[in-house]
């Protein structure tokens, strides 16, 4: 489109309708329309098939709906992750083959063209259950951007064997996102014993001297094995987004 | 200069020389090119006349004289701001016309064209003697840039009269820079006496819990006088261009 | 009033119905009579055709409408913000007249006498929908200041373009107010773009490490972009009348 | 008692009952009786009429029911502080005489004794009416403490005449008691312009990077008024207690 | 000197030298002449005897030299606290009689007038002997204030029977300054024992998750002991002028 | 059972039924299995007779219970800390003879074998009713880890005569541990007195300037007392299960 | 080797040379020999070829050249990062052909096997030539790993086009390092701009409240661009190893 | 001693030399001396063959070789810790059967007795070879407190296997103290292996966001390891002393 607008004026000076100093100051006043194609071009070729990303926290349910609506018939997908129950009812309502997930606050409708599949699986592994809502927003989200998901549940480092037991599947992963809570060893743990791309997500879980995941936090960014990246807290969309920039790249 | 290439390459697609697909090309590989005119004209003719900064800080005397080098032979000017006693005698002897300030650590080299003169008076307000080093270093920026300045030293709230006895001074300012460590209760109270714009400047100075400014910044944050704003800690040279951007509106 | 009763003591003097040495002592036990004219003077001048503003948070819907009948009754306008749902609704029963802004929180009753008029325009720029309702209070309290007042909304740094795309709006604005949670990136590239004074308020958008808002207020304070001044978290209204400080002076 | 105790058995010893030995056994067994007693005739002296004080957060009203009844029927009074709206209505219920003070969130009840009159006034100044739940709590405990108490309300320090209009207020005081949230600096204007003793009390009030009242305690801690003392966040019991060890001198 | 003035203006009135408009605006326009009398007498009383304190710290030598040389040359008499070895030896060759204290790195110079004594005696105690620096600066400034000093060392709480045996002197005091680091325990110990103000000066000894000082400062703020003040971290200084507050009041 | 398994492929090899390169697969292929006997082995017998504790906090009072019968139905018992009043009760109606802990905030099943006893009494010492709660928790935690506790209550060092007159149990205890909010002095003192292990638990009691425990948690960290060691904020049951270790080892 | 171990012990199983129950003692008594050798080949398999890493901090030279001398002669070659010039010194001293760079402080001795080689091409970009130092050691790291690097360096987004002038670049990465201080603006527009895999270095360039990185970390774990990851403050060791576990996957 | 002088009085009472009245004012005059015995004589048990602790940190050499002075001539030993290589030299040249440990910064001199020996092996394990000194430190100690000490080195969880390869070791340790900075990961590990005490030592090994072991700390608190405790970061003594208590109970 914007490439088209611009060819179009390229014509009209080609073809003497329009001068080519009003043509540099149309380009000059305008200068989104003459921006870097190549940069959003590419962006765009990246969004074919994703859903658009709503993020629902501090929105009411009648907003996410209005927002929702929009995109939904423009033939586009899409996922709210932190969404309220209220919302996801309200979502539940209106669009009859939302899939909810409870536990991640998410609503996901998929889009009329699918999503580019990524390449292998993603390996989610968390140390307790108290991790897992967090674990299952980059499920979920991985699932809408196409990627093949596997999960390792209650392998936290105080039981070392529950680790060292599924060896195989850390092996075979092609990213693994560790969510982690309280002293956010695991992903240390993790990123000694695999070669591919580990992604830390510490977690809120935990009490006292915790800071709502402030403790995890730090030791996943002061990590003994070198090459765990992090995200922010709870962030187990942006785990799933991160990894599946490497899976699909 | 782009907006002169541009400007050929269209004159060429005018001429025919280049068809109008090719052109396309040529603006989308090359994007910066074809950018926001607006923006970058604007942006040059804010500069005009202004020297350019370079911020001193972990560099050795040696690079910076090399940096200020090529400045000069382009017959701009320079201001060098946290100058090392070293940069400073280094610049000494290269630039024989350098303007050194040891209270600011600032070298200071006057470009070919002055800088646009600024509107009214900037005052500096100092509550003790040791916050003098981040208002010189503002006062050598604002001359730098144009301005005016006017300095207020010695008024710390803990002798509220100093403050009061200088009324007129306060009065007549078009914008007042505040710089106050210890507990930075100055920007408070002159916010509530000017009606003006305060830009405050915390400064690390204080011990024990001041924790190298942030009681100060913190105090200035919270300001219960409406309007005051703020800049990094010790930022006396962010201040100034803060001060700056208002006297040449 | 004050000068007056100075004015009748000094009289008084002169016509000797009162000696020096008693008028002195007057002078000294009632010191604020005294106090620097100048200021109190101009502060008056400053506030003429003002609203008098009260910060609802923290407030009785009783107390407010109390508070406000008081300044109402003296012809004098009021701004409340931080306003509850409960005090806005009992502002709408007891004033025909206010003007309430939800996603503001905000109550204005204009005075009598119109404010005086702030030169140009104040943009209010936001990076995404969250920050909104912290824009809205800039933009309530920059109406009730004289203050003509632009928006340029869900401009975050992720898809730059969108920003590039306003170039015209931005340059030419008198004063830009950027609303900025989450990474607190947007002021560093509006205030690389923009010549004029450049407001930051960083909000408590975010989740996880933003610690309400920390971290886009440390962005700010460390912005790469020099000039740009910071207001205290969600500081909406402190930016206002920052800004108006500017189209005023 | 204590002292009746110890001299029993040292008269025991001396009438040959128990020979020395064994006497040096029992001191050492039950080394409290054997405890300093200066000290600790001095504090039962300190606390002759003197309510004994409960600290009412996190405990319900029954309980707080039950610790006062037993109080009471000593004949001591008590002071309850943090007193939830619940637990002051069963003190109510339970104490006809109870003194209840809501803005202070206290219930008081006289001994039987009145506390010693301290010497001279508590002055209590406070900035913004926010302040003021605080500064009751200073004065309720200063009249249970037997001292009298002045109070100076907003007056903050971005309408410094307001203070200096107070000259006189300040001048007599024998302690300043300063309650001041947002910035905290009121506490070093105060410093600078009396010379008794000045007690800081920073209070909660403020948003943003007020933390709860952190940025106001810092400020007081670096105050640059020298010789102001602080307690601690919203701490208006402590100070009042502090000012009444200094008026029982 | 400011009575003087005004006294003479007002004469000037009284006998017509000058009409009561025009001596007016000269108050009004040079307002600290005019400002609250009471204050600034009180104040000057209030100083009478003190000598002039300069803060050493960041100051170099001979700035020293020169300011204390001025105070000198009036009669006046100084403290230098915070005083670097190299300030102390260069005030030691300017002024014979100069009193130095290293482990407080102070310099004291009486001047001409002796201080007004204080009542009664300031016990400072000290938990371990790397606090005493701090102690001393206390010490060193209450003896330059006109207070008698006695101490109470190495007393630390891991070894309560220390402190026990020392009560006659803790029940004898006016004021106890309690100067401790690490844990920060002692003055919690210290107000349960005496009725009279305890002041706490939290100090920068200990390792670790000391902070500088902030995990003392933190317990003091939290003592258990109702009505204990605190002053900065290592503040000798302002914990001695707070006592002085209260002994000359 | 693992032994077991591992017993019987390596008599299969004995027996010729599997080769051992197919063995090594095997092994290799489900590393668990192979792993550190002695750990686990040495694991379980420290398990033998103790409840299995769930961890409450963000549980629904379904959740428990499904975890719980299944433990019970193992003929485990269980121990379920931070339980809400709903879990609580849940809990009550469905296993007859569980017994709960309001204060304590727990369930407790004894399981069919007893837990082995601990060598001694664990002393469980708190400064304020506040701090109960903790304490209850670390009491009912050591009682279904076979430990005989002793409570010292009410004992906090702002009356310092109460803990001496204490010393005889202090010196019985084979651990003390201490709960203490606000200024976190007691386990100094305490440490102090006794030559047994001292595991301090700071509480989030107190207000202000307390930050939920840090400040207690900083000053157990910093104790003058060495040999203190310090579990997480309001961790009681860390603190039991730590002592235990001490009296079970 | 452990294989290998195993392998004899089943054979010997096999023979009867030991009997199963002895060997089951043999593999749980040294645990570490039966454990997952999956992870350990594959560990292993990871490793061929890349040179081990020293970290050079808090080490002497003669430590480092100990170290190093041992795996030189083994053959493997050697990575030293945050070794000092004395460090560097005395490696150039004993190893002929080791790689300095004195901006990244890095020495580097290749193995006798190089490593694999990384697909694609990891682009480093930093916002300013403070940036360079970690920006050098990232590409050092890169270099030893077998990667492909490019740079893009003094894109700060201040000066927004330069960023945007260099879509090109940006758009042809495998991987993109985003080195960036101050107000960590830039990963945040760079994670806008292109689909691949993003991983930010907060740098500790900044002064007054930039605390050391902090304000750049909370920056980019804050950054409303979704799946960019972050590793530690100026790490661009750790985010080598990061892009290079993308690159070899 | 005590004991001695109060038994004397006691028998002067029984003997009539002095009467019970008297006796009682000389008991509370002088309350150290009728203080616990219990607590006190207890207290010189534990000492007993004990060395006195020297904290050696911010004490010039001669003060500390004064201080050992005094210790050595009354036949006791001493320890000093973090004595610097100018006190350790001085000590070495003042007593010539002086150990000294470079690693640790530890000077010791055994005391004519021996101190009573501890049960068992303290088994110190730490991560990295940066961990050492404070591990050393904890070793030193615990040889002078009688105790026997064993390593495990190296054994970081990056690599996982080093420690399931230790599991005797670990399976025979009395108390395991785990020394451990950057991700503090190892102690909930190892806390999970073993069933004796664990005390963790967060060391200030780290860059960036460990904040001088903060990050370590909080890892250690938020343990998922139930029972391990914690000291102070880098207190290798506070942790020896800690185990010595469990060993000496």
């Amino acid at each position: 489109m914007i490439r088209d607008r611009v060819l179009t004026l390229l014509r009209e000076v080609a073809s003497g309708a329009i001068d080519p100093q009003r043509a540099l100051d149309r380009l000059a006043l305008d200068p989104v329309q003459s921006l870097p194609f190549a940069t959003i071009d590419h962006h765009r070729a990246l969004r074919q098939g994703y859903p658009e990303v709503v993020f629902g926290e501090g929105k009411t349910a009648s907003q996410i709906v209005a927002i929702t609506e929009e995109l939904a018939s423009r033939g586009d997908g899409f996922l709210v992750t932190r969404a309220s129950e209220d919302s996801r009812a309200a979502l539940r309502a209106r669009f009859a083959s939302v899939v909810l997930n409870d536990a991640a606050r998410t609503a996901y409708l998929p889009g009329i063209e699918a999503p580019p599949a990524g390449s292998g699986t993603v390996l989610i592994v968390t140390a307790g259950t108290s991790d897992l809502p967090v674990a299952e927003e980059a499920a979920v989200t991985l699932g809408a951007l196409g990627d093949h998901v596997q999960r390792l549940s209650d392998v936290g480092v105080a039981g070392i064997h529950r680790i060292l037991g599924r060896a195989t599947e850390l092996a075979e992963a092609s990213v693994v996102i560790v969510v982690a809570g309280m002293d956010g060893a695991l992903p240390s743990v993790i990123g000694g014993l695999v070669a591919c791309p580990v992604i830390a997500v510490p977690t809120s879980i935990g009490y006292g001297a915790s800071f709502g995941g402030v403790a995890a936090l730090l030791a996943v960014l002061n990590s003994c094995a070198a090459g765990v990246t992090v995200v922010n807290i709870d962030n187990g969309y942006g785990a799933a987004v991160a990894a599946s920039r490497i899976t699909h790249a």
